[in-house]
């Protein structure tokens, strides 16, 4: 078992004083993501002797972040060990995805538990400022009092380019937005500190959210592709999310599939998101005048029911979409990949040209190890992944509450 | 600063012991990777105490891995302070190439120095047999004692598919090989420990040597593409290797560029490798009976000298080299993309095409963050990734010394 976590960089010290919190970190971190244990199964998580777990759990407690009840003696052997909780309302986040049409919104606590139901607001392209406006109303909608000592701040998943330092958008074309402060603009309509607003990609969060709630746990190479007006990839690597330098990685909706192929939006054409996104699926199905949640679920239907044309546009979408997947396959060896966004309701019509696609496209060495999976959340991905951003600075530090 | 390293998985703990192993791999990893320093600048680097640095550089050096020597008093405030240097014998790997036409290899040590230069043997796709005993051929020519107590291993770039926990190459096509224990077969013809003979993918290693050694040092996110007879990519994110779920990512080679393209050798049409490879540019400027690195020399004087067709063929491969360098530099945001191999004597001449296809596919947002360069290192690259890792489990827990 590994026992020390290795540095992030070689040259980084570690100094004692700051193991008792790294450990209050690793505890929290084992409820939050695996559930309730038992204090000898997380001593035997953490690698962490009995005593030292003991003191920290008590210090959890009382943070308000963990509760024990009940005994267990899980092995039969020694002493039986009381069982440790998160509290769920210790910490909440207020979650927040928008998207073209809506923009919907939760509260999840520790443990990932949704605590108020998912909220949306019917909106067209929203200025940032209405957008802000917007989510104040959703947080007022839950109940959310951004003052109250549990509520750890706001995650908000957003389509575009999004900096995580301080929540600038740089370009959220499917919006309209360029060179947004939205981390600022947040802050100030929610009256909530700056660095309590988390502002995301959202497959990123998708990402997030599956790794960690959904298709993916347990899984340390995860690959999230949200089929939304556009295509983007959340990626998870060694088990952390993978940014990229500047946080703009994961725009595989640009990644060139068919130079035959239609113009895209950036300028270039045959793009991932012109073949196999929500406007190349509603084409070639010969749907007009809708777009979005209700036509793909037109389209869905039609298919259900046998529709010839629909039938072959869906297959079509799928190769497209497995040429993608293949080369992302290629590229990152990843153990699972998750499709969410319109690919979820899709995937069983989808699935075997997606996979034709991918096997003709990707080495047989590799993609022999991947799976290729429906999101296991749905529209909730990007809420839990914002949530798990939120929460993400009172995990590392419990000791900040 | 970041005091202590964040910690790989958020559920484990860390105990007040492995402290000082910890530490002793930071100040070490200093040295190693950012050259000779004082002490008063490897406690500002790691964030330790001066009594702690002394303590620490005092075992090290017991432990024959660094030395010291002078004083410094860099701000001419306080008390001088010793210089800290690397041994570069302290610890010795050998380093070895496997290639398609030749096997290379030198001996480096602490701090990337080269002891021993490189040394060739050509060779024509050797059995793997065959390979283990040119490799201990090459250990005695370079002087190398595998029972010396300086010597750490013997690291090895394969152009295949490799597994790093023991050396095992699941497919290596240029070679001919599948399925081959190369670890064990390596260990016993050096009469050394499984355990010390390590085995990595060469674009994997490239990417490593680019970032410790070359053109990507200081760069946490990189892109090393590699264009050998097929073209392989190694990843750096976030400062570390990103080798995927089974050691088998970076295979970029077979990412879709052009659908109307030819046959690969991996069953799939119009691979980056058969548009931008080796095979593509000798095809493109008509070059016969040749291949390797006299060939591609060959083109390079012609281009230097003006030759129309030797031109238009560089401009080809230029152009399909960058619509996958954009396509990689949309998904992974890199700080730096590194071209290797062959593509680095044909940089000047390629630079230009393939920088408008860069343009032309990449977002401007995330191309105008990144840096398309030469490798610095050459066809040294790999071998001082392979040195690398070799010394990483020394420098992981000097005191294995």
């Amino acid at each position: 078992m590994e026992l020390s976590a290795p540095p992030r960089s070689p040259r980084t010290g570690a100094r004692a004083s700051e193991v008792r919190r790294h450990n209050l970190s690793a505890l929290l971190g084992c409820v939050h993501l695996d559930g309730s244990a038992s204090r000898s199964q997380l001593g035997a998580a953490t690698g962490l002797n009995r005593s030292t777990v003991a003191d920290l759990i008590h210090e959890l407690a009382g943070r308000g972040l963990v509760v024990e009840d009940g005994m267990s003696s899980t092995s039969g052997r020694g002493r039986p060990s009381p069982i440790v909780h998160v509290r769920a309302s210790g910490a909440v986040a207020l979650a927040v995805e928008l998207g073209v049409e809506s923009v919907a919104a939760a509260t999840i606590g520790l443990g990932g538990q949704v605590l108020q139901q998912r909220v949306e607001l019917p909106i067209v392209k929203p200025s940032p400022r209405e957008t802000a406006r917007l989510v104040a109303e959703l947080a007022a909608l839950l109940g959310l009092a951004p003052a109250d000592r549990g509520v750890v701040g706001v995650g908000v998943a957003v389509p575009g380019l999004t900096r995580r330092a301080d929540g600038f958008v740089h370009l959220a074309p499917n919006l309209g937005w360029k060179n947004v402060d939205l981390g600022r603009l947040l802050a100030e309509a929610l009256g909530m500190p700056a660095e309590r607003v988390h502002v995301g990609n959202e497959a990123d969060l998708g990402a997030l959210g599956e790794h960690r709630r959904g298709a993916g746990r347990g899984c340390e190479n995860l690959v999230f592709v949200s089929g939304e007006v556009g295509i983007g990839a959340g990626l998870i690597i060694g088990g952390r999310p993978m940014l990229g330098a500047a946080g703009y990685a994961g725009e595989a909706g640009h990644m060139l599939v068919n130079p035959d192929g239609r113009r895209c939006t950036c300028g270039a054409s045959g793009c991932w998101e012109t073949e196999a996104g929500e406007a190349a699926l509603l084409r070639a199905a010969g749907v007009r005048g809708m777009r979005g949640v209700t036509a793909v679920n037109a389209v869905v239907d039609r298919v259900a029911a046998g529709d010839a044309s629909a039938v072959a546009a869906v297959a079509e979408i799928g190769h497209w979409l497995g040429m993608g997947v293949g080369n992302l396959i290629n590229l990152l060896n990843p153990e699972v990949v998750v499709l969410g966004g319109i690919f979820q309701p899709l995937f069983p019509f989808l699935r075997d040209p997606m996979l034709r696609a991918v096997r003709a496209r990707s080495l047989d060495e590799v993609s022999d190890l991947v799976t290729v999976v429906p999101s296991a959340l749905g529209t909730s991905a990007q809420l839990h992944g914002a949530a798990e951003m939120a929460l993400a600075v009172l995990l590392a530090d419990p000791s900040l509450r």
